[in-house]
């Protein structure tokens, strides 16, 4: 039997709030190891590039992460949130080492075509080193991963951090037995977005499709289900998506069976 | 006999300028492994900070690191400059993992007393733990450090980056041979700063005693020396200071007859 592996992310609703990053903290740094901790952004970045007049460009709807871009996300997320998050989860005594993708080679992207959008320097992932994670994973580190990956030749890229959680939990499968958790700000995949008592405990492809059409199921969370069953499909045994607190209790839980 | 373990740093004059950086970096990556490489900060976060009008506050004339320009310094040392550095170190086939003092608990140290002066979040070493960093060193990572520790309570600290590279010299010399290399812009230490023939090649207590009190040392390389004297005297057999690009050739050398 393969050892469990938790890989965890965590997104800009937990990080904007102190107390609230600090809570899962404690229960991060509670959970039996091997874990992972795989983090976004947050406000942080942007009130940073507001301050340094940088605009957001927008290309048909969609956010570009130009160089002046790429330069705050790398100082907020693989500087200030990263290291601020390792130093508090050792105090809380998880011997966490914070990473971005060009540490010790660990993601590897390749920025994505500029057609039939140019979303600027934004990476998709295309290689995850898991010997050197598994290496830091066996001396009792507890890695956490900001969503900066490199692309091999010298360049940072910007990359989606649900995205990351989910390709770290596929690649990491065969030597471990992954779980991915995605904690948020609701209490998982809501019927109703403004009821938490909606909360969906198992979601399958055929109900997601069918709430989606719906129109019942929208915005943030689309992407992190999408994630869910990528994972699936390349044989994650157990994926969840719950609110940050919620990392040993009920959660909207996909399995294999979901597919 | 033990291995030899070189430790390099550089400061900002290297970091300012890209083309020197790039090819510091391509000497670095040819040099042989095990090697550590320590940076300072540069321009950058002094730029930064005044965009965002964020004073540097001065007691008694020495700079105070307040927690607005603590946290500068960590989203441009841990993240930008160190981030930066680690992808380039990639694209040059070395194998760099980027740390501050928080990962992996590599660098504790102690918040400054604020007596005489109060230097705000400013640390000095406390313990370095050689055990994580042998680790990496064993797995063919060289890891590149920013002068940015924590206090294991959860605290990030500005440390001085000439000093970390010392202890660092000093700490892992129980399990190596290392070697201390300081470079900056000049190539060596002079006895005229306008006059690069005027390069000493080697360094006695005595003589820099002498030259440090006719005024003709002076400036920032003053505490480099001290550092190399200080771990001298912790038994690291090696000491340079040297300009950058001259990592194999000509440097100012102390050795332990410099004592």
């Amino acid at each position: 039997m393969k050892t469990k592996l938790q890989i965890i992310k965590i997104g800009g609703h937990v990080i904007d709030d102190a107390s609230v990053l600090d809570q899962f903290l404690v229960d991060f740094a509670h959970l039996d190891s091997p874990k992972i901790l795989v983090h976004g952004g947050g406000k942080i970045a942007t009130k940073l590039s507001e301050q340094l007049g940088i605009k957001t460009k927008i290309n048909e709807g969609r956010r570009i992460t130009s160089k002046e871009n790429l330069e705050v996300v790398t100082m907020v997320y693989a500087g200030l949130i990263n290291t601020q998050i390792t130093a508090q989860l050792q105090a809380k005594g998880c011997n966490a080492i914070g990473l971005s993708g060009a540490d010790a080679n660990t993601i590897l992207a390749e920025k994505r075509a500029v057609k039939p959008i140019d979303f600027g320097e934004v990476g998709d992932v295309k290689k995850i080193n898991t010997s050197v994670i598994h290496s830091l994973l066996s001396t009792q580190l507890s890695p956490v991963f900001c969503a900066i990956s490199h692309d091999g030749n010298g360049n940072l890229l910007n990359t989606n951090a649900d995205t990351v959680a989910a390709e770290l939990a596929i690649a990491l499968n065969n030597q471990y037995d992954t779980e991915l958790i995605y904690c948020f700000e609701k209490k998982g995949v809501l019927a109703n977005i403004d009821q938490d008592k909606s909360f969906i405990p198992q979601l399958t492809v055929a109900d997601f499709d069918q709430l989606k059409t719906a129109g019942l199921i929208y915005g943030g969370v689309l992407p992190k289900i999408e994630n869910c069953f990528h994972a699936l499909r390349y044989k994650v045994q157990k994926v969840r998506i719950g609110g940050v607190g919620q990392l040993k209790k009920n959660t909207t839980v996909f399995t294999a069976f979901s597919l």
